[in-house]
């Protein structure tokens, strides 16, 4: 059965989230076999047949493929097909639930299953772990496990839904801000700094529960009840002026970004943010309230 | 006229906030008069007085009193009347907009507006200033300039709006993680876990926009209109479940919290936390992408 002990893994797709995944399993001592089935060419075809002549040394296939279902679809059908029966085999979509895709396996769908990650992955210790309703134990514990033991923070989505949980969080901040610009109640460089020099900073550390358990002296309840009556203003307030994206509220918005953030050294950003992550993340391993 | 050059600052209210404002001010090498106006007795009514007698050498005041609309428009009146006319007035009220308590000040009202903390105000950077509609330049710019002058990240909410912004974004956050745990689609451990491993990561140095921007490969509307379709499925559905604050669900949900976070020791927790706070602002100022 496949768990913590693996240590060969099988990657399908290079691209960014695929290199980032087999950098990430490498740097864990973790046996790699890649190949890409990006594109539509006869000789991309075939090299997608070369995984399935080293399935038998696979005991876990993590797929990060083009979102597409039916190619999913089909892949799945074959990997469960041909890989041995109790390998885990994980799919890196953002977006497309594997109940979406195990329709056509016939052998055991049960070991099928999101791990899906966030860019980059060998960064980033976030991984939601999605199964379809027929997914079953210990396959999923087995994933929570595998992933938890290469020093991952893999959560488990207990069902299926829209953009699992990390993008509707992040989706769900994203629309008010985008109102709040678009309706210029705040410039976009001062919407970012509200998050960066505020919540954000938190964030890093304690969740929405825990924070409010802090906020509320120890009693989550309390902070509830307490803040019940304000809260409901605010939220029939963001309701009356939801963001609606469409053509015209991009351009609106896209200006808006440009007037105060405009052109950024991506480089330079991506180089700091990183080793700040990286200094950050090490801070909060030496301490018993975040390791 | 009231700027940086500030020296000598009054504050009213001596409760978490006020308190922590004192200490922040202290810290920063400004002489603080402070006064506390709780409770409703004559005694601290008469200690109120004592403030006044005072005014005359204070160039701003940070009052941070019980948030009531009455209470603070008979206070700024009063200030209002007795201040040199050029001080600055600025409340740290969290939810009540200055344009309701500025209505009996005669003298010159354009010097009051909010200057919103975030708890506690020596460690968090961020300040919210939020003018009335009568409020006034220079005085605007003086209060955000102080306010950098000392090390703060003050942002301008150029309109009244319930909550301000920062209240209203992390709301808006909170909203979806309450309905995403009621509804069982994860556990309240799993959902904080999510974003202190995931996107809080990131949000401590990159807020929303810029995010999006190095999401997009430094092409903001790219991200949006590449996303668009996905992301408005994930609304859509997120509406449809939009979490109702109410004393049944406040229940479901407490006891949900209780499951997989339970009983912390927040003393411990605050500590690791502002340990960990301090050294991510120190990590922060040392790189020029996010000084």
């Amino acid at each position: 059965m496949a768990g913590p002990s693996i240590t060969t893994v099988g990657v399908i797709g290079t691209g960014v989230i695929g290199a980032s995944w087999t950098l990430f399993f490498l740097s864990r001592g973790l046996k790699v076999i890649v190949t890409d089935p990006a594109g539509a060419s006869l000789a991309n075809y075939q090299f997608v047949n070369n995984i399935f002549d080293h399935l038998h040394e696979i005991e876990l296939v993590q797929e990060t493929g083009p979102e597409r279902v039916d190619f999913k679809r089909q892949l799945f059908a074959e990997l469960d097909a041909k890989a041995p029966r109790d390998a885990l085999l994980l799919s890196s979509s953002s977006g497309i639930p594997s109940s979406q895709f195990v329709t056509d396996c016939k052998y055991n769908p049960g070991r099928i299953m999101i791990g899906h990650p966030f860019n980059p992955p060998h960064m980033v210790p976030l991984v939601e772990v999605v199964p379809h309703p027929g997914a079953e134990e210990p396959y999923i514990t087995n994933a929570v496990d595998f992933y938890r033991s290469l020093g991952k923070k893999p959560i488990l989505i207990k069902k299926e839904t829209p953009g699992f949980i990390a993008n509707r969080l992040q989706k769900a901040l994203y629309n008010e801000a985008y109102s709040l610009v678009t309706r210029d109640i705040v410039s976009a460089a001062d919407l970012d700094t509200c998050i960066t020099a505020g919540p954000g900073l938190r964030w890093s550390m304690t969740g929405p529960f825990v924070t409010n358990i802090l906020a509320g002296g120890g009693n989550f309840k309390h902070l509830l009840e307490h803040i019940g009556t304000a809260a409901k203003v605010w939220t029939e307030d963001m309701q009356k002026h939801a963001f609606d994206l469409n053509p015209e509220t991009i351009n609106i918005l896209d200006v808006k970004v440009q007037e105060t953030i405009g052109k950024l050294d991506i480089e330079s950003l991506q180089r700091d943010r990183d080793e700040v992550l990286l200094e950050l993340m090490k801070l909060k391993s030496k301490t018993s309230s975040f390791e």
